[in-house]
This record gives structure tokens, C-alpha cells and sequence, in this order.
């Protein structure tokens, strides 16, 4: 069974728009920030530490699909559930957000593991055994 | 043939992460401003107008899918290209980004235009005739 | 002894910019959410609910002086400390963000109080004391 | 006569809280923007690429000083005009914002250029002269 985690988010005044709904973007910053935070709980270190360990550059998305079901105003503090899936050259985290129990948002999002080769520019390779292998 | 719009976009410093390329949400943002943009060229005047003069409350988004082809940075100037079309009961808008004439990413948004009933709660409604004939 | 409100707020990877630092704009939103956040406290409600409560269109900032003394980066973990002080026209906010206990950045807010008139333009007017009370 | 950058900057609707006016940190963001415009244009050449030729690593804030006069909203096109002065151990970027000629709100920066060591640490130094004595 692949290890989900689970994360509470205040939406804030700053985060909404005039129409006093979240200003959907942020919802994108939430997205990161729970992938962040799903690899630092099954590495067991922050995004700062965990790209020095693993010797990587980050996980850029190539591809996002998400859905926008209810809106969520400031002062709600969602629930965001996060787990991913290791394909062979790329890698999908699912997140769901989640107010009362309710689907607020969800969203699907195509990512790769890159790191730097010799002349500094990016390259994606498959994600290393020993950090998939930390999602049990 | 249907209006398209075309905007120039400086990526800046603040939209870029510690990897020194842009950070993923700020995509949406321009994409939601190349949106409200597109309305503006056909309509001939600011969201600000056009939420007033045609009595609704915005247009948010219900569904997204894009896709990150290549990574732009601090200082790139990039196109954006938007069109719409409107469906029935929603309308889906069409962005590519591109740099130099490469295509670097791309996202179809859907999304509902949608009043306020005399409680003040949102609803979604067809885009009205008038606004959809602006588009030619 | 006036009220005094701690918060930890998590540096994000998408709040650096290319220099792997945070970029600094992201600091106002954090001493924007720990406003809001302080006055949550006094008056044991949200924003969207106090803003109900107490009839008013918020509290935007009028003056802000800030002093960035040690740069953080994405996983740091910082503590948000904040407190009031009420003036006759206007009100006072103080954060001090500190790592370690090592103070990283320091702002003074200086804030008004609005309320929307009959043809609803916002205006100022001093702090209602059933408010200014809650702060002790 | 020292050099002073003009540009006009659009107000978006996702810049806009549920009050309908600018969320204030994003007027950092376009005073951040603006001092990298100033540098851009007296330097002829974007970020990305003085950062390359001066080999250094920014020019982070170390102090701020706002004022906010008149809100703004979205689809306002503001006026952003800046300039700056050096000093031994730092610079001064100022920066107003205007609305059809009228002062909305302004900021002075104090920043220092830095650089990075052998080890990799960051370390201010002053401004270099060819830099200057690009701004006349």
C-alpha cells in the first residue's frame, strides 16, 4: 500500500480574488508544496535537504489535469491528500482537496526527476530506486 | 474565424524558483490574465467594465489541463496565444506559450460564466449572445 | 499585557527565487496572513466571519517599514510573532520572523480600518472598541 | 542627471483581494520587477545576462519603506517610475506608483549587491564601478 500524506491548508484573504473565492492559481502553489511535502515525508528530510541527498535539481511538471468543483474562500482549512505513482521515465502525483469531507479540487500532475549533467542544463532520468523505494 | 489574442510576457525573477526556471503556477496566472485579456480585446474594455456592463460575477475555471514543453526564465519574453470557444453550458479557452517561436507550454481551460441570485450565491449561466457575437 | 500571537510558517520551494532565497514580496504576504491571524485570535473568529461580525471591508496597510536581516530559504521553518497597537486613527502591527530564534526579518504595519458608505467607497474610521477590548 | 526608468504595469485581477482592491504584496512584486527593469535598462541587457556579466548573485532588499496613498484595482495601468542612488556599502531604489498622474503609492528600497564566495556563501560588496557609471 503506497504512502499518502495528508496536510491542512488555511486558505487565506490573499489567496482570493474580488469575486472573494480562492484565485485558482493558488491552488497550483498548494499542488507543489504538498508534492514537497509528500517526498519529505517518505525521505524523511526537507526539499532542501532531500536535493543535496539524492543529488537531483527538482521534479518540474510536464503535464497537470485538474478539476475545480466547489470554490473555497478565505478562512477555509482544507484537507490535501497526496500519493504518487513511479512510471519508468516520469512520475504522477494525484492531490485531492477536500473541505468537510467534501472534493473541492483535484488534481493530476506529470512530473520528472532531473538533475544536471556536466555543462549545467537540465535532463530528467528515472526517478532512483532508493527514493521510490522510501514510498513503500 | 474566430478573434485571437496575442500579449507579449516578460518572465520575471520572482516567477522563477531556485532551479532559476519559472515556477509552474505563475503559468496560471499569466494564462488567467491572458483570459481576462482575450474578453478585453473583444469587448473593448477591462474586466473591471465588463463584469459591470454585462451584469456577472466572473468566469471561474472549472476544469484545466496543461502541458510544460520547455522551461522559460528570468528575462524571456514570451508570446502568449488565446482563443476561445464557447460550448453550451461552459466555454473552453485555449493558450500556447511560446518562446522564440517554440512552443514552451500550452493549457486548455474550461470554465462557466456565472451571476449572482438575489441570495448573493453564485450560479453558473450561458455566456450570453451579446458577448459570444463580440467574438466574431 | 497586550495579546501576542506565535504562528510557524513553512518557507516554501516555490516562495525562492533563483538565488535559492526567499523573494522577498512573499514576506508581506506572510505579515498580511499574520494579521489576519492575530485578529483571528482576539476575536475567535475568521476573517470572513469577523469581517461579518464587525461590519467592516478590512484592514488595508497605509505605511509598512521592514527590515530583512538574514535571508531564509524553502524548508525552514519560521516563527511569526505579532502583536498591536491601537491608535486613534489608524493601528499599529508588529512581526518579527524569526529561524532558531535568530530574528530574520522584522515589519511595522501601520493599517486603517474601513467601512463600505451607502454608495459603497470605502472610508476609514477608528477601531470599534468591542475590538481594540478582545486585544486585553 | 541620474537615469530613471518609466513602465506601465497592468493590475490584474488575480493581483485583487475580496475587497476589490490590489493585495498589497503584490506592489512588492512590481517593485521588485521595476529595480530589475532600472538595472536592465541602464545595464542593456536583462537579468539573466548582468547577472552573467557582473558575476554576481542579486541584489536583495535589507530594508523597505512603503507607502500606500490610493488603492488601485484591476485593470488599472499604473505608472511605475524608479531610480536609484548609491551609496559606499549599499543602494537606494525608489519607486512611485501613479494612476492618471496622481500618486497611489511609493517605495524606497535600500539593497545590496552580492556576490558568492569560494564556498558558496553569499557575501555583499559594493556596487562596481562599471555598473555605476552605467546609470550617468
Amino acid at each position: 500500500m503506497a504512502l499518502t500524506n495528508t496536510r491542512l491548508v488555511r486558505i487565506e484573504w490573499g489567496d482570493c480574488d474580488p469575486a472573494g473565492i480562492i484565485f485558482y492559481p493558488r491552488y497550483f502553489e498548494i499542488f507543489d508544496n504538498a508534492t514537497a511535502a509528500l517526498f519529505e515525508r517518505a525521505l524523511g528530510m526537507t526539499k532542501f535537504h532531500y536535493l543535496e541527498a539524492y543529488a537531483f535539481a527538482g521534479f518540474p511538471l510536464v503535464d497537470s489535469r485538474a478539476k475545480f468543483l466547489k470554490p473555497t474562500r478565505f478562512g477555509d482549512d482544507v484537507t490535501v491528500v497526496s500519493s504518487v505513482d513511479f512510471g519508468s521515465s516520469s512520475f504522477t502525483v494525484q492531490h485531492r482537496i477536500l473541505l468537510h469531507g467534501e472534493l473541492c479540487a483535484q488534481c493530476t500532475e506529470k512530473r520528472v526527476w532531473i538533475i544536471r549533467d556536466a555543462a549545467g542544463r537540465i535532463k530528467s532520468q528515472p526517478v532512483p530506486a532508493p527514493v521510490r523505494e522510501k514510498f513503500g
